[in-house]
């Protein structure tokens, strides 16, 4: 294509006046600046043409020419060096599909003759030329990158005559038949369908290519000669006639026909199909099509190809990252056949097209005000953009791009907030495993098995399979990863003191996922291969010969799911190190400097308050220190764990009657005021939610003979009174049982001592000048009777204890809607409740019919088959369980126009949902310490959309 | 009151006028027909006047004048012999406690004394007149009938002057004294408070009586004479001085006024406040007060008091039906002192006043058009009628009289079966226990325990306590009880051999109460205190000395939940000795016959067609006699259970891979083909819906250890892979589950297979002339892709199956509504779903987050309590779940106008959910077989209220 640029401008007049021309009447018909994103209507535009410095498209006409027909178009009008081509609509696409795979009829005869026309013009060139051919690339460009899915087809227009001309223009004959055998075998594979379904069988062109070798008794391609691949040419066409019955196709209008068919037939085939299905795309988007005049990379020493980002896309500096080889093309970049330079080199090798680079660059982020991510070609000294698109990005990249952008002015605050996806926030805050460790790990066969991402950062130590053994080998200050089927309540204090947690059962919101986000713990769950056997203390993996003993390391990654034999380096995130271990000064960290502007940022937009869900006072001061403005969900069971309470719990339960009850609730309830204390006086000035006893109360009892008898004796009961007790406990369907508010409804003291040490802790915090607002939060609640009970109950001990103390607090009573009937007689029930908590773990359970603890024999599946569009404990299912929201905040704010609305189920750190409970009009959402910071940029992104 | 109608005539006129002018106001004020039920206004009018032939009020008033006062208005009106007096009105009482227990102030400055002077003038007889005193009962009477839990005070007015006025009136000095005596005690009791709160103490009148009979050497009240009676009066007045530091009040008006306060403040005495509750009144109705001319039966051999039926309360049959005493007051013939006679034999013994009271029965009859219940008094040879309302009946009776009185012409066919409340048809459908044999029993102490009344009817029969035993005994002749701590699928053919089902625990909805009732067994579910040792083959009962054996007599009755020790004879209803046993013929069975004119009179006015719940061909049988229309749950699991059907059931579950599974449901196929041939055929030329298998498949597999080694020997696997499968199939809460349309989406293969089942049967039987008409229902359907994936499949195995069959059935392809999310996203699914049938049993476990298994430690408190102001699983908890119904049933409309609307949850039969199913406008109800003629009488009265 050396002449290409060289025609341009002799040529400029009559295409401007042309490109003019279609121009106007494409804006007569799109009216503003919206895509055109309408089916194809009779006056549809099929061909959209770009070069000469002008373009009928632009950059936010993706929905119709695709992806990278919108970039061609807008490079090209922004005087970027773009090879001239054209773009054929999506809405041709679908026509396709809609009509047997026919094509609008002006498509071929007046549409594309055209653009090649305009693009001879420019060119000089023309398509089928002997003397001096015009060579095109056709290439699938669909609205979303769907990257190595379709169809390409390179060096189209060649044939016997035409590749003499190339051989002459080039002054390279070697080179001009190696393009001819790569079309023919590229035509051949793709076009004519010979590549063959199956990976197994090898493809026809490639055995030729090895039995010519052989002849020749060379190794490399390179070594062929032009002879050679004259001769490859000859065979290849023959293997075609063979196979297809039909000979190959000269001419080069022919043969555009065909690759175009292949490109708009290859949006159906296996592959794309599987990837549009995960990656949510409709398959009635279609692909545009491109057709582009081809520059050579491959033409000798001056020419050459690259790839880059302009800024780096992993640390997010701002310098321009990538690669390039000279006398390459695009595919041996990435092939990695040959070692590619960095580009910083080519500014030694090559100033000038460096600087053209660079200011491109400059040009590129300036115009488009994001990274980009772009794909450029030298042909004999002289540089064409072949692509440009925004650039991906990590998560911490990600951040710090924004925040640059905004200091460069390129972009404002607002934008910079949306720019960052609240997940990539992770980045910040989770230790590490180091990263080279890691991937020697891999290489070496440590790689055990994968399960669920339940707690993500990076956990190495030695392995325990009860909590008890893990205390002890804490105590000894050891790192324990404790590793148990599933967990129950039962093992909290193990997980407190474990560096991660691995399970071989249960979802994403399984007990042991749930705790370990709250404790900001690393976690896998539900790691299915794995055997775990508690009477050997060992562990397989199935298929595999791996065999874990207590005490031998492991290490676990919470982000993806691995799980590492042996031990690899870990590395605490930064902004922990100022926030909590105070190891770090801020201006020591800038990673940490970059999260709080980001922060301090998100909450100058945020409508939502950001609470957190917190049992202890530890947890709450981690909350704190991220940013949480109250408690949203303090469950008053976790504390029935800590030290002997369990026993006197465990007494409670057993009791034979209501005075064995209140004898045993009288020896919890110094240990509840002084919990409620210490999160009063870690909170002070703001709200505590505190939820009454939730749990079914099997779940505090022993279920192994021996625990029973040591109980047993422990209460002075025999064992079968306590094997009995607890079978009788034994429910069906627990979720569904006597738990909640039922327990409350049915053994009052419980609600009478929970409430008392609440409101005595609270009391006593108030003495002590520390601001209290309780709120006291009834779950389970699925009738306004049971509310109004349990509220009568509470403002009676209120009253005792206010009168005892001498002193009024102000606190509320409220809600939880978590039973599909809650959010259904809403109404209602807000004419007793002061605050509505959507607890939408169980919401989504009752009102999915799916028990999270049950569901992974299908939830998986579920999630691939989009039967669930994503998995709906991980983010809120909007159609169903936010209806029922929706229904119960507009109902309940009917009734009480002061209602107060949050949500505390797992959902109320997970950003979408966060974007949800937004514009369903919450006043908060509260989420596990650790995802506060990802809260708050969320409700911020909401806000601000 | 001897004078009392002589007096009459004389001052009739000033009577006529003075009640006329009194009717003018109260007209003007009411208007129209509507009782006055608002509350208190400062025109309201406090007292209502009844006497000499004219009331102020009438029947239709009795939420102001409570039922006692509206009726004696009523009957006054009518021209009955009512003695006269005046009804102070619930207003009143509300006034009462809304004022501090104060009156309005007119009511004892004008409304009283002006009512009394009419009543004086009317009687010619005067309060607290010395001569010719007037007396009067003071009486409460609410809206609703409240029997003996409020207050009455009689012969008021007497003191120590009137007292001898009436003895010369009545020229008995002896009852003059023993009527005050009693006036005095019973005012001492009831108005002073003198009657002990706690029963076992003694009441200090009674006490005194016993002293004065012990010093006089008497045993009977009766032998104590005119003055032993007078002394008591002294001691009596004494005892209240000294209990009360007051003397018994000498005025009558002051008298009066005390009778008044303490019945409107027996409205809110513990009892009454019990008995509204259970009885569902609200507090703020309030009772009226009834002053009332005393009318005398004791007053000699010419007086006496009874009461009676229009007819006969337990059979229906047309005849004057009660009892009286001569000489006797009212509370002689209750108290059972003196035996009271047969009303027939007044006849023969006083002509004349029977005649009267023949004359009134017919009267009532003829104006109210009911069967009344009656008190009157014959006071020296003058009838007076001292009360009248609707009667009781046994559900017989109400059928009988119903259909009597059409006949009769007094109510039309419409209003017969409004009078009939559906749940008393099953009085005539269910076996019985001889009634006598039964009484004996209970009298013997063998009333064992009482549990819940799931399954109506009476069974006798010997126990065993599992299915193989019992079957193995049923093979032997025995008629069998089977006796299960509860019941699961494997049992079913041990309940299906069995004369009645007993379990200790579940709900009403427990399977084995679910299957009782579709088989139409007789079932007490739910018996807590059972203690059942499978292992010794027997059973204790908690806190008593029952020890019943295996092979031992036991008597259940399914329609009061008890369970006798030993056998109680049965007899089958006429109506299936007549539809199945065809041992009795039409017009041999006059029950038979009531029931089928019953049924036709309900099917001309009904609009919801009843379907039924079978899964068995003798199952639809039944239900076809019963009149059902059609199949609306038919459940293809329960099929899987027969012969050896389990085996390869067993075996698809344990196969490692959908090859193995193929191969077992291959061999099921057969099995159920079979099985849908006879139900086709059965209800030739009916809709049948077959529901998809959906129950977890643990369900499936046994669980002691010997079941899984003898299966495991049987599939060719070791004990440990089939035991291994079955712990890896258990789940925490498998009613939200592995479960419904999600074994169908993971395995297609089990849809496949049930599919074809179906539809080569539905060829078969068309090939054979039966005209098919069936529907698949997919269960357990969430979302709208489910549906799409099943239904697509179905309709894909439909095609293969008709080009292998050569011929085409039409078949729907619906889902149930059971999971809240499918009712929330309803007008989605209809897009794709032909029918929705609401499964209303899930529905209700998931939308109240309520496990019917396991409610039973909290929801007979949250019933008792109205937490739920009724069972939801026995009735449609309208405000929750119906909502839901609501909104699928209006959402799917809107989509698909042509939808199918059924319900086939347990509450199909249940007549109050049939109302509201008819209201929401769903196209039928299904329910199990037996309660078939219940929906149908219920969707009638449904349609005509």
């Amino acid at each position: 294509m050396p002449k290409a640029v060289v025609s341009k401008s002799s040529k400029e007049s009559s295409v401007s006046a042309s490109l003019a021309k279609s121009g106007a009447k494409k804006l007569s018909r799109n009216g503003g600046a919206q895509p055109v994103s309408t089916k194809k209507s009779a006056a549809s535009k099929y061909v959209y043409f770009f070069g000469g410095g002008k373009a009928d498209g632009r950059a936010e006409m993706k929905n119709l020419l695709g992806g990278k027909g919108a970039n061609l178009a807008e490079m090209t009008n922004i005087g970027l060096p773009v090879p001239p081509g054209f773009t054929i609509t999506t809405e041709v696409c679908t026509y396709y599909y809609d009509n047997q795979l026919t094509y609008p009829k002006s498509l071929f005869e007046k549409d594309i003759p055209a653009a090649l026309k305009k693009m001879e013009q420019l060119l000089g060139k023309k398509f089928g030329d002997a003397k001096n051919p015009l060579l095109v690339s056709v290439r699938s460009g669909a609205r979303a990158s769907m990257p190595g899915m379709m169809d390409t087809i390179l060096n189209l227009g060649l044939n016997d005559e035409t590749v003499a001309g190339l051989a002459r223009l080039s002054g390279n004959e070697r080179f001009a038949w190696d393009c001819y055998r790569r079309f023919v075998q590229m035509y051949g594979d793709v076009v004519l369908g010979l590549k063959p379904q199956n990976k197994k069988d090898i493809d026809p062109f490639e055995a030729i290519i090895e039995s010519e070798k052989h002849e020749r008794g060379i190794e490399n391609d390179t070594a062929l000669t032009a002879d050679d691949l004259k001769d490859l040419v000859v065979k290849f066409k023959r293997a075609i006639k063979e196979r297809t019955g039909n000979d190959f196709p000269t001419n080069p209008v022919e043969q555009l026909r065909g690759a175009i068919g292949a490109v708009f037939g290859s949006w159906n085939n296996d592959r794309a199909i599987v990837y549009r299905r995960m990656n949510n795309i409709p398959a009635d988007w279609g692909t545009a099509c491109n057709v582009q005049a081809m520059a050579f990379g491959n033409l000798g020493e001056n020419s050459g190809t690259g790839v880059a980002f302009t800024r780096d896309p992993a640390t997010g500096e701002n310098i321009f990252y990538g690669e390039y080889l000279m006398n390459a093309q695009g595919e041996d970049v990435v092939a990695g056949t040959r070692t590619p330079l960095k580009i910083s080199e080519l500014q030694r090798t090559n100033a000038e097209i460096y600087a053209q680079l660079e200011k491109i660059r400059k040009t590129l982020e300036k115009h488009y005000k994001e990274m980009m991510d772009i794909e450029f070609t030298i042909e004999q000294g002289q540089l064409f953009m072949l692509q440009c698109r925004v650039g991906k990005r990590t998560g911490f990249a990600a951040i710090k791009i924004a925040l640059d952008m905004k200091d460069e002015k390129l972009i404002s605050e607002k934008e910079a907030l949306m720019r960052i996806e609240p997940e990539q926030l992770n980045q910040l805050l989770r230790p590490i495993f180091d990263s080279k460790e890691k991937r020697e790990a891999s290489e070496k066969g440590r790689l055990m098995a994968k399960g669920l991402n339940a707690g993500p950062g990076a956990a190495t130590g030695k392995v325990y399979f009860n909590a008890s053994d893990a205390e002890d080998a804490a105590q000894r200050g050891e790192r324990v990863i404790l590793v148990r089927i599933e967990t129950s309540p039962e093992d909290i204090r193990g997980m407190a003191v474990a560096e991660g947690i691995l399970t071989a059962r249960g979802g994403m919101t399984s007990h042991a996922a749930l705790v370990a986000r709250q404790m900001g713990k690393v976690c896998v769950a539900g790691c299915e291969p794995l055997e775990i056997s508690y009477e050997n203390s060992r562990m397989k993996v199935r298929g595999k010969d791996f065999l874990i003993r207590e005490g031998d390391y492991i290490s676990i990654d919470g982000s993806t799911g691995e799980v590492f034999e042996g031990e690899i380096t870990t590395k605490p995130s930064e902004v922990a190190q100022v926030l909590f271990q105070k190891s770090l000064k801020p201006e020591q960290s800038e990673v940490y400097r970059m999260y709080d502007r980001l922060m301090q940022w998100a909450d100058k937009y945020r409508r939502l308050k950001i609470r957190t869900n917190a049992d202890q006072p530890d947890q709450a001061a981690h909350a704190l220190a991220f940013g949480a403005e109250g408690i949203g969900l303090c469950r008053t069971e976790h504390m029935f764990f800590g030290g002997d309470r369990i026993d006197a719990v465990r007494e409670m339960i057993l009791a034979s009657d209501e005075a064995g009850r209140r004898a045993a609730l009288a020896k919890i309830l110094p240990y509840q005021r002084v919990d409620f204390y210490g999160i009063f006086k870690a909170m002070n000035g703001l709200p505590v939610t505190i939820r009454l006893i939730d749990p079914p109360l099997h779940e505090f009892l022993p279920h192994s003979e021996k625990e029973q008898r040591d109980l047993a004796a422990k209460v002075h009961k025999t064992f079968e009174e306590v094997h009995q007790r607890v079978e009788s406990l034994h429910e069906f369907n627990p979720m569904l049982g006597f738990r909640g508010c039922r327990l409350g409804i049915i053994f009052p003291e419980i609600t009478e001592m929970q409430t008392r040490a609440i409101l005595e802790a609270a009391c006593n915090a108030q003495k002590d000048g520390i601001v209290v607002k309780p709120e006291i939060m009834i779950p389970l609640i699925g009738t306004t009777k049971e509310l109004e009970l349990q509220a009568k109950l509470i403002h009676e001990v209120a009253a005792k204890v206010f009168t005892e103390k001498g002193r009024t607090v102000s606190y509320m009573v409220g809600t939880m809607i978590e039973v599909p009937r809650a959010a259904l007689t809403a109404g209602e029930i807000a004419g007793v409740a002061e605050f509505f908590s959507f607890g939408t773990n169980d919401l989504t359970q009752m009102t999915l019919g799916l028990s999270r603890d049950d569901a992974g024999r299908f939830l998986p599946f579920y999630v691939e088959k989009e039967i669930y569009a994503r998995d709906p404990f991980e983010t809120i299912d909007q159609q169903g369980v936010g209806k029922l929201m929706q229904m119960a905040s507009s109902d309940g704010r009917k009734t009480n126009p002061k209602l107060k609305l949050g949500i505390c189920g797992e959902h109320g750190g997970e950003p979408a949902s966060v974007e949800f409970c937004h514009k369903i009009g919450l006043d908060y959402v509260s989420c596990s310490p650790f995802r506060v910071p990802v809260a708050r940029l969320a409700a911020a992104r909401a806000a601000l959309r």
